[in-house]
Parts: structure tokens; C-alpha cells; sequence
């Protein structure tokens, strides 16, 4: 805590840069944008990506269904046009956290190749981080954790992703996880040790 | 920065908290909702006492037009509905930097009560702290830093706060500040105050 010593200097000629927020928080920013099938397990990576990040002092934020769509995308529904404008929300929301210093890890479906991409055009260099939790559908489906696909499957839920409702594969992941024979925890580790070795943990 | 000592650990059963971000940002964190007539000073407000909380190591962001109209609401008009779901958005916006640890600044004349109540609503008990910018119509007439009313009192725009759309003052706005006769520095200086005499600078 550094006190303010003068009271009588005129401040609102500056504004504060992001680059001084992240020489306060310590460290960079960025988005780190889960994407993957219903089940492959991006809400729990992020989690616990975000535990181990909060370990070692950096800050984070989840930004995941639980926070999103009861609040600021609940006029929202599941049609094609909300679904892309539910993935901008979050993609604009997502860099003004960057922007604030704080790494932001979304973890959404977000199925559509074209509605990422559009994120990533909205941030700088190096600042979406795209990571893919690449499980097959027939992991997916074995898991089902919230019994989804068997309602997708027999007809109760349309548009369902990976049963009729296509996931379009990242093309250019900074990050792919093999979520079908790695535990949550070496998946976590995977992720922690890109930034680290890519200079994101330091200011 | 604190080395993750255990590798074998599953963490997944575990989400990191506000109490827990908070703790590690050093400091509370609430929304500073600032609001007033267009030309009160709204944003030198508060992009000075962002300045003043920085230099003190405290983590602020600043959400205003600039970087909210043109990204997350740039798909919103100035209909009655559209600024009502402007509100809604930046809102819902401010509480998750609130949740994140972050003291987070709104900037906008937010002129309807009904709007600005829906906020403190979603927010829990201390954490939404309305900054009513008070200036007179005549001070922010006069000043017209962007000639914003000289055009709204020629009709050239229509539904302009204060010339021919309402700006309801707060009932219980936590800091009142007196735009017409302090300078910016004063201005800030008392929300800063505020803060300190009530805990919030500190974890």
C-alpha cells in the first residue's frame, strides 16, 4: 500500500493504463477460453486451473454458466442468433477482464468456429488463449454427469451439441487437452505450465 | 507468490470464492455506481479516484461509455427499452468484478431510479455504493464539453436528460457529491474518504 503524498496534484489528465493495472496485479492477462464438448470436462479444468493459479497469488475469474446465464444472458435463449450473441457477451466481458489485469477463463460449448474467432479478433496478441478439452463424443456421452445426451438422444433436447448440432474443432488451439485418457489434475497442470512457460505469470 | 507444493492434490471439488479473491486483492470490493446529468463530471470523477485508489495499490477498472458502448452494448440504441437494457448489462457486468475482488467504477447518467435500484438489488449489503454526481442543469449547461446540449436544445437530439427526458435524482444515494462548487480533486477525494472511513480499503 503506497499512500497518495499530495492531495493538491490534478489527476484526471491521466487515466490508468492496463499496463500499469497488470504491473499492480503482478503479472499479464488474458482470456483463456475453454471450449469442448457438453462433458468433457471444461467447466471442472478451468476450476481447478483457477485454484492453482489463486495458489500462487495470480488473479483470476471463472466466467461460466453458473455466473452468466442467470444474470447477464438471461434474456437469452437457445436459437442460433442467441446462442452467437450469448458467445459475444461473453467474449466482450471477457476482455474487459483481460483489460482489468485479470486472467478470465470461460468455460461454454461455444460449439461455432466463427463465434470464437470473433473473440479472439476482439484481443490483442497473445491475449485468447484458446484451450480445447478435446473429448470424444462416446466419453461424452459414458459421463453424461447432468444425463443430457440420454435426453438429447431420446428427443427431449433439440439442437443438442455433438448429437444433432454440429462442434466445430478449434483449427488453431494455443492449448488442446486430451480429456479422454488424462486425469483433471494433469490437465490443469498442462495449461498452468503454458502460461508459465510462455511469461504470462510474471509482470 | 505462494509454489503449489502438492501435485497429487484434486482440487476439482473446490471453487475459489470472493471472500478468497478478496483476501488475496488485499482489499473489499463493491461497485462505485456514479451518476448524474451529462457534463457533472461523472467520468473525471471517477477516472481520478481510479488514480487515487491505484496509487494506493487498491485494484479498480473503470467501466464507461468508452469501452462499454462500443463492445459489450454496441448492439443497443437509445430506445427506452435499449437503455434500460444498457443498465441491466453494465449491471450485471459490475457484479461480476465485484465477485472477482475487483472495486469496479461505472460511468454513465443512468437517469432512471427504477434502472439503478434493479443493480442494488442483484448486489449484496454494502457492495453497491451510489455516487450521485450533483451538478445543476445550469453547470452542466454551461460547461457542455461536448456540445451535447446546445444541439439538444436546437432539437437535434431528441430524449436528451435533462432537456426533454427526466433525471431522477438517487433517494439513497450513499455519497452525494456537490459538483457545482468543488473541484474534481475534492470530488474524489471525498469518495476515497468514504471508503476508508468505512473498511473497504482494507481485506
Amino acid at each position: 500500500m503506497t499512500d497518495q503524498k499530495a492531495t493538491n496534484v490534478t489527476w484526471h489528465d491521466h487515466t490508468v493504463t492496463k499496463v500499469e493495472r497488470r504491473k499492480l496485479m503482478g503479472h499479464k492477462s488474458a482470456i483463456l477460453w475453454f471450449t469442448g464438448l457438453s462433458g468433457a470436462g471444461k467447466s471442472t479444468v478451468a476450476n481447478t486451473v483457477d485454484h492453482l493459479m489463486h495458489e500462487k497469488g495470480i488473479h483470476t475469474y471463472v466466467l461460466d454458466g453458473d455466473n452468466v446465464r442467470m444474470g447477464l444472458n438471461k434474456n437469452l435463449g437457445f436459437s442460433a442468433d442467441d446462442r452467437t450473441e450469448n458467445i459475444r457477451r461473453i467474449g466482450e466481458v471477457a476482455k474487459l477482464f483481460s483489460d482489468a489485469g485479470i486472467f478470465v477463463l470461460t468455460a461454454f460449448i461455444s460449439p461455432y468456429r466463427a463465434d470464437r474467432d470473433r473473440v479472439r479478433e476482439i484481443m490483442g496478441e497473445g491475449e485468447f488463449i484458446e484451450v480445447y478439452v478435446n473429448a470424444s463424443l462416446a466419453t461424452c456421452e459414458e459421463r453424461d454427469p447432468k444425463g443430457l445426451y440420454k435426453k438429447a438422444r431420446a428427443g427431449e433436447i433439440k439442437g443438442f451439441t455433438g448429437i444433432d448440432d454440429p462442434y466445430e474443432e478449434p483449427a488453431k488451439a494455443e492449448i488442446t487437452l486430451d480429456a479422454d485418457t488424462k486425469s483433471i489434475d494433469e490437465l490443469a497442470q498442462e495449461v498452468v505450465a503454458y502460461l508459465d512457460a510462455n511469461g504470462y505469470l510474471s509482470a
